[in-house]
């Protein structure tokens, strides 16, 4: 097995020989755009690597992984007009650089290029991507339903909003890998294993996500830190600290995320300070180490090699160390 | 083989059985609306009637026309945001019910859906319909694109003009027919014959449709008469009335299709009356003739029965004779 920068710099350049250069030129230049916007192509990169893990060439797994990328900047372009996102990846959005209706468009288009990519396989494999592909694909829309629900929603549990950040993040992790292990055809467990390996990591990163935007040093953090709350997301951090509070303090934080002040640091600081106090920082780093825990769990029952056990926990240890 | 209202009521029965109440409400409940507004299910009724004719129960081909309504419902939902329709088959609109986020979301799960229920065949039969599928469907956000491209250009072409109608109707017809020969397992040249016929029955039907828009009967035709007119809609009628024009006559249509007035009765009759001296109609209805013709040719050399052929071709005449 290669490390990151090697199945990352394999899988540009299978990006960059794929064709998306067609006519109509205004449904397909936005396609072109989005693709090559960056980003660290962490999920084709899962693919390539899982496939290694069970035993196949990493250039058999090219076209499930271009599929995965696809397929996520399809929801990226539709998420994007949903939200009403000006920028991505400091770039403008496709419906800002163009307009709301190429942007839907486009979008649908990518989507079915995801399965065309499917057709590289043969039938029983082809069968099984697209099956696959498809359950995941159906379950990241229901997540950005619920996201969309639970903004108008005062009563959102903790179960829900592990499930929407599972739906929504976490199952394109586990079918990321998981493709990887259908193409290098190994057994039905070992792909369960691998994908709920993907997938509780996945749940781990999104939670990380969360803490970072109100932890994360604003020195090495990308985003802004404290947007949620600015924004007044009910985080796992915000739906821990209302579970945890007494009636007082319940009260205060309501009260916080019901403004949006021009200066928003007073507030940022008296949210965190919440956090912190009510426990809820603590037991979302908790949360983060118990599906990292679950993650790791599942690799002991995978019949791979020590070495390749190692190199996925220390990816998984990476991204749970992390900063950004 | 059955008549066509036997196929309808079979199709409707199954999809009154497919099972859409799912969670979350609020993406699958306009599915479930959508799916329910009618139609007269023509294209799913092709895919069973195609099925039969090359010798399989059109039981087997339920999830294949199925899918077929799926994914048009699911264009539907989609061109009826871009063109910002209030009304569809005398109902409110998908997003016009809910609102525009809804119907990009729901839209995009019906594309997935309709994948899904290729799922019921076999690995090659499964390739082979999801390959079609994917082709269609690209050529389907091709020939939107094409459409939306052309309200903004004054120089569209008879080519591309019937290229667009093309991509944007006919070769989800084909498509249709084409996977009741998948399913019945028809070979590769009876498969390319009867998507031929589909196709260009098709345009033919679409031409239909351009013609009846101005020159149908107000008592049988079910929309407004001349409502491609007052939308100032560059349809065949126009751009051969424009080609077959001297330069006066090109002026004065070019005039007529650059305002909007409210009382537009005299505006639909002067165009009207530029379409059939210019002898743009009568071109059109040749057109309509040429292209049945050629999908009747299509017939000759298919391996069915005479009385199978023969119901086709009453279905196309049919098709062709209609006021509606």
């Amino acid at each position: 097995m290669q490390n990151i920068p090697f199945y990352q710099e394999e899988f540009i350049s299978f990006l960059k020989q794929y064709k998306t250069d067609k006519e109509p030129a205004s449904l397909y230049d936005p396609i072109t755009y989005i693709l090559h916007l960056g980003g660290k192509r962490l999920r084709p990169v899962l693919t390539l690597m899982t496939a290694e893990i069970f035993n196949a060439n990493y250039k058999t797994a090219l076209n499930a992984a271009l599929s995965i990328e696809v397929f996520h900047n399809f929801s990226l372009v539709h998420d994007d007009i949903m939200d009403d996102a000006p920028l991505r990846r400091g770039n403008q959005t496709v419906h800002e650089k163009w307009d709301v209706n190429t942007g839907i468009l486009s979008g649908d288009a990518m989507l079915i290029m995801a399965y065309q990519l499917f057709e590289n396989y043969e039938p029983e494999v082809f069968r099984d991507l697209a099956r696959l592909f498809s359950k995941t694909a159906l379950e990241v829309c229901e997540g950005q339903q619920y996201d969309v629900d639970f903004e108008n929603r005062d009563d959102v549990t903790i179960p829900e909003y592990l499930k929407m950040i599972e739906y929504k993040t976490a199952v394109l992790v586990g079918a990321a890998m998981q493709m990887g292990a259908i193409v290098a055809k190994a057994s039905k467990a070992e792909q369960e294993g691998i994908y709920n390996f993907g997938r509780n990591l996945g749940i781990a990163f999104q939670l990380q996500d969360d803490y970072l935007d109100a932890f994360g040093d604003p020195k090495t953090f990308g985003k802004q830190v404290g947007g949620d709350i600015i924004e007044n997301k009910k985080t796992f951090l915000y739906l821990k600290a209302l579970e945890f509070s007494e009636a007082e303090q319940q009260q205060e934080l309501q009260d916080l995320f019901s403004v949006s002040p021009t200066d928003s640091n007073d507030k940022v600081q008296s949210v965190k300070q919440l956090f912190i106090s009510s426990g809820a920082a603590r037991a979302t780093t908790k949360e983060i180490e118990s599906y990292t825990k679950q993650a790791f769990s599942v690799l002991d029952a995978l019949d791979i090699s020590d070495n390749e056990k190692d190199l996925l926990r220390q990816f998984g240890e990476n991204l749970m160390t992390r900063k950004v």
